[in-house]
């Protein structure tokens, strides 16, 4: 295998970061600030004109021929982590790190501007149907620890490629954040005998005032501790570890809600660049981690990591998320 | 008191957020994308027409009248944490909170634009000294858990006044970064018997790759787990829980490190913005604490936190930090 990157490990704090060295630029190329030219016109879109190598491709119901895909799965043609031998865990002297080994997958629809706020519900949820499959597929790979899903929409969120697309990166680790996540639920579940997600979904229907939107099968919340103004979770209302084992009901709400709270910010806050990701259990282990809730996290740029929130991992939230959702509830989309 | 802000726990994960309440816009103040108009000129400068009521000023040794002072303190005319009682832990349903009782105050140098890279080293120096004397101050408040110092450095780095300043600010928790750090360094001492920084000190000046510069009592490396491009760490040499217990020809040695790492990032990365912090020993139980090793840590702003950041805790840097090492060991300054 060609590395492409590797997975080091901070000796402090046990946290992995990735080096990414094919991606490497040399110093020179950091010189001033990053200067990207984001909005490429459909001429010169990278997935306007895709090499045909697709992964996945998924029609609308009843697409004519000229709609031949909605959504298409394709490999990233940069990937961060690569297809290849199963990562050995090395030493580096008193460190460790292990290669990047997993993959890296584009989930692209069709459509050069739309988002996710202008989509039809059937649209966005054959776009969740494509992450569910193309996680069923990835998790079989025996070394893989983690799938990581996620979404860039803008510049300041990260998105380099102005064309509409989520990512689907597999990790040879269980991520830093993840773990956390896990962890905390695995205690508050010895401790309670409860799923820590369960009983918080409970308490916010009961409260209210930080509800968005619900359907039947799911919630969307702005979270009481949110990390950043706007944040917003998206549980199933129903007990379920593994995001990907959404049955069609469970994906049709799930698409809905995504849909709702995607369409609320993007009118609300007069079209905000974006995050959202997924936290769904580890791979292995699954009985063990069937304490877990998974989710989805949206996080609007609404403000800049600045040496603060760096230096302590404590954020600044400068709206509270009662104020927040009763702003969003009253969006009408 | 005040509430000016209040900490609210995460139910899974236990790390704190800040809502701010006091900074609290209405949801329409968040529409677009925020533009903040950054270089203010002199005249309309807040921090040329201090108020007088400074909590510490210090002049450059033979300054006249003119330079009456080169750094001063003054407390932040908009908290986030406040003066006021002990935090008390306070609980909302499932939740637990606590007041913002702290304090924030602004580190200001006298000169409207020149920053710490165009400083002289006694100048850095007196900052350092302000840094250390008001933090000895603060730690006697009894509620006091943890003073986070740290520096921001350009619009991209999330100051909002270009006049140079650090900020001061005391906390009723120990961060959940700091936190981590501490437990990690804790663990270690626990297997090793043997400070975890002392030994990755010991083994990078053996080493040489990551090295960027050293003097008799402080080295400055590229961090092997760098968390980004061009991360910087300055330590002390010789093991030390407590940044402010530096003496005078340590504090000398701390600032001329800090002034050759800032120049050479200003001159070999053409002024990037950039956050550094401070990493202490927390306040209260100095003796269980005493295994820690107090560093600073230099961001450069070189990346967009995206998706998988946010959704992993992984970060991803583009150069190796071998190769960041190499390019600003040579970077003369």
């Amino acid at each position: 295998m060609k590395l492409i990157s590797e997975l080091r490990q901070d000796i402090v704090s046990g946290d992995w970061v990735v080096i990414a060295r094919v991606r490497a630029r040399r110093p020179h190329d950091f010189l001033g600030q990053k200067r990207v030219s984001f909005n490429q016109p459909k001429r010169t879109c990278p997935f306007e004109t895709l090499a045909g190598d697709a992964l996945l491709a998924y029609p609308v119901d009843g697409a004519g021929k000229k709609e031949r895909w909605w959504v298409e799965v394709i490999p990233n043609k940069y990937p961060v982590f690569a297809k290849g031998i199963c990562a050995v865990f090395n030493r580096a002297g008193i460190y460790q790190w292990t290669e990047g080994a997993g993959a890296h997958e584009v989930v692209v629809t069709k459509d050069h501007t739309r988002a996710f706020d202008a989509m039809s519900d059937e649209e966005v949820e054959l776009v969740a149907r494509a992450y569910q499959d193309r996680y069923t597929i990835l998790k079989e790979d025996e070394c893989a620890q983690y799938v990581s899903i996620f979404h860039n929409h803008g510049r300041l969120a990260g998105a380099t490629i102005r064309h509409p697309h989520s990512q689907i990166i597999v990790l040879p680790v269980v991520p830093p954040d993840v773990g956390r996540s896990i962890k905390g639920s695995e205690e508050y579940f010895r401790e309670h005998k409860k799923c820590v997600h369960c009983v918080m979904v409970k308490f916010e229907q009961e409260e209210k005032a930080r509800v968005i939107y619900a359907n039947e099968r799911f919630i969307v919340i702005a979270p009481y501790a949110s990390r950043s103004a706007f944040e917003i979770r998206i549980f199933p209302k129903a007990h379920s570890a593994h995001f990907e084992k959404m049955n069609g009901e469970e994906r049709r709400g799930f698409a809905h809600a995504l849909r709702i709270a995607l369409a609320k910010i993007a009118q609300g806050l007069e079209n905000p660049d974006y995050n959202f990701f997924l936290h769904t259990a580890p791979i292995k282990d699954e009985k063990k981690h069937s304490h877990y809730h998974w989710h989805l996290e949206i996080v609007p740029k609404t403000a800049i990591w600045a040496g603060f929130e760096i230096g302590t991992g404590i954020e600044i939230s400068t709206i509270a998320p009662e104020d927040a959702a009763e702003f969003l509830r009253k969006i009408k989309v």
